[in-house]
């Protein structure tokens, strides 16, 4: 019976696991030096939690199970709700502001395409609990030069990616000043975040559905479509206090950005919406200049969050980067290659004539492993040549030889199998430390 | 709305984290040195796949959900079906002996108890298409000595834990000679796998109803309570060339083990049998001496399964150890506290009036961040005293502390918070090689 892997998930073969180790090592390593600590939550959670504040498009693609105990469960398409569940179980006692990262695996019942898939690992970095305004605009900022600082990490330049920035609220507010009521705009944002994925006159086509009413059709996207902050200034005048402080922070959070000497990758972007509900802040995309793709991530503030999930009322700012789109840019960009590990082994310890010399095979092979090296040798008692060509395939950097010759005078022959060259050195010396004679 | 997580699964805050990772990073670390690469694959397949030679105990414990195609999937219970599916898929492409491991997330839908959840991490090691005898010997205790190799380097001894092996040939074989037919020994199995988890009584009354006649089951009793190859050798007199072949297998395994070096973690044990069916030469557990927890880990050889998951027939053996017992174990033992790395903070950045000197601190901070120094600084505008109390609460090694006197100087001022002391530079010297400054 030959059995397939169900469509949309993939298998990682060691090369394709070197990938996925070098971009989930890269998140963990930018994270902890930017100062964020690593959670994790369940696979599974109770599906009612992801039908709270998350986007209907996230609700449909859900992967649902009921358990033994007849309960609905799902497995997570996001981790921001566990996040929330998590945060609001010890909101007394964890240290603010809480800065947290985490790389969940996430599903979604989705129809696969190209850097979507239905199960895929996604970069997470929270910053909750800083709550006065100042506070929050540098949270914003950091976790904008958080993800900056990882995919300027790999290789990726200014020219090549831009971070798209604006702002839910101003979005809100300028909506607002166009007559929409507060109820309708919640179900006009994953309209107006279609924006970039559709071709213009689509576009126009589905806003006509939410705003019948031509004028604002063309004042929204307008607005939309402007390049600076100084052009919404002057073309928009809207009088509201609201207005005005969502366009400083916007505005502060950008100055902040450059000053942390990232300026160039950042952009204030009118278009940037988020689909997601829970948004009541900055939000952010990273796309590629070029222009192709889905974007690398994206983010924003959720003020709200928490207290929607039985919480306090605590401020809460993130982002999150999956690695479906990131791996497809790299390649694209001839980043990947060149910096992904290769498997490589430290010795291989090849034998004239094992069975006699099994034992000592077995402890230097023992030995190395323990003190930390890679070892391995071959389970045929074979030619040396033969083993040699078994070492390289592996990728040894050096070859330890064994014959009788040496086992009597209890010497090794180290091959370095890069240039050729060869020792012969007491055993026990060598033991001592291998590192020195990789020659 | 309050929200619980579900029973039998873990949220990792990150003290619990740190746990996880320093457990995983270990196991990685340990396949790596001994020759195996990282593999993986989805997190659901198709529910028919471990409906294949999977034992019944593991079937019955699926979480099965059903996709909007109408298919009928499962959350992987364990991963050896899935590197079935996939050496099969490449089976000529890849090199032999293939060494293998990976860290899979596995889902178990039973009632949770100690070290035993619904979602657990089980480190996995394997070694396929060793075909020769000499060699099959080889790999299985090679697998034995890398399972053992890393529960002795987070501190276990021999007098901890204990490497129990045996061969389900052998007991086949001698099961056979009893007159048990052949149809009859894989529902034994799981039958006999139970001895060591049931009271003595408890498990003859369970034997009973599979072998009804009471000198077979006094006699197979008898058998699983031997302690030595010798005593079998001995006492147990089956007249068949495949009975002393099983024989001198074992003895053949234990016998390179203590070549290895690790000899006194094993031992000779006939009441292994491990409840799965798909096992057929060796098969080993490790238990903690104490004997109170469930086995630590377990495996054996699985020559057949590749070959019922429609590929060739092809020799395999390997081994899973999951964290939660191991987590157990390691809390008892004090192993743990010790080991696991605490949080940890390179740079905190203080300043004495933040709002003039903010360019400069995000330069600072952006640069020690980028050279891969972990940095932190405090949101809000405080006191010296209270930044430096921040500092302390993140673990900090250092604190550079800036003021309006340093940026006029263009200097820094480093500060050991460990012993206090601190010393003034320029920025620039500082920031060529921050680590010669960690006074």
């Amino acid at each position: 019976m030959k059995i397939q892997p169900v469509k949309g998930t993939r298998d990682f073969y060691p090369a394709d696991m070197a990938v996925r180790n070098w971009i989930i090592d890269g998140w963990k390593k930018v994270s902890i030096r930017n100062g964020f600590e690593e959670y994790d939550g369940p696979i599974f959670e109770y599906l009612k939690m992801f039908q709270i504040k998350s986007g209907d498009e996230i609700v449909e693609q859900l992967f649902s199970l009921t358990d033994r105990g007849g309960r609905e469960l799902a497995l997570r398409p996001e981790i921001t709700p566990t996040l929330a569940r998590m945060v609001n179980q010890r909101i007394n006692s964890l240290a603010k502001p809480i800065k947290w990262f985490s790389v969940p695996r996430l599903f979604r019942a989705e129809r696969p395409q190209k850097g979507r898939l239905r199960e895929f690992f996604q970069w997470n970095i929270d910053i909750i609990g800083e709550a006065n305004e100042f506070g929050k605009v540098l949270a914003d900022a950091e976790v904008i030069f958080t993800a900056v600082d990882y995919l300027r990490s790999v290789g990726l330049r200014s020219e090549d990616i831009k971070v798209k920035i604006s702002s839910r609220e101003l979005l809100a507010a300028y909506l607002r000043s166009l007559g929409i009521p507060e109820n309708r705009l919640d179900s006009i944002y994953p309209v107006l975040d279609k924006k970039v994925k559709l071709p213009p006159e689509a576009f126009e086509e589905v806003l006509k559905e939410q705003v019948p009413d031509k004028e604002t059709v063309s004042k929204i996207q307008d607005f939309m479509n402007m390049v600076s902050i100084s052009e919404v200034k002057e073309c928009i005048k809207v009088e509201s206090d609201e207005f005005t402080a969502c366009l400083d922070t916007v505005e502060s959070v950008i100055d902040a950005l450059k000053m942390m000497g990232v300026g160039d990758f950042c952009v204030f972007d009118p278009s940037i919406v988020r689909g997601l509900a829970y948004y009541t802040g900055i939000v952010f995309e990273v796309n590629d200049v070029q222009g192709d793709l889905r974007a690398i991530c994206g983010g924003g503030r959720f003020d709200n969050l928490l207290h929607d999930f039985g919480g306090p009322t605590i401020p809460a700012t993130g982002m999150g980067m999956g690695d479906c789109v990131l791996e497809v840019l790299l390649k694209e960009k001839g980043l990947m290659e060149k910096q992904v590990p290769k498997k490589q082994l430290n010795y291989f310890v090849a034998s004239i004539g094992f069975g006699a010399l099994a034992e000592q095979i077995y402890q230097i092979i023992a030995e190395l492993r323990s003190m930390g090296y890679s070892a391995n040798f071959s389970y045929k008692v074979g030619s040396l040549s033969r083993q040699l060509k078994e070492a390289s395939a592996q990728n040894a950097k050096n070859c330890i030889i064994m014959g009788d010759e040496e086992i009597e005078k209890d010497e090794i022959t180290v091959k370095n199998m890069t240039t050729g060259q060869q020792q012969t050195i007491q055993r026990k010396v060598f033991l001592k430390n291998p590192a020195k004679f990789i020659v």
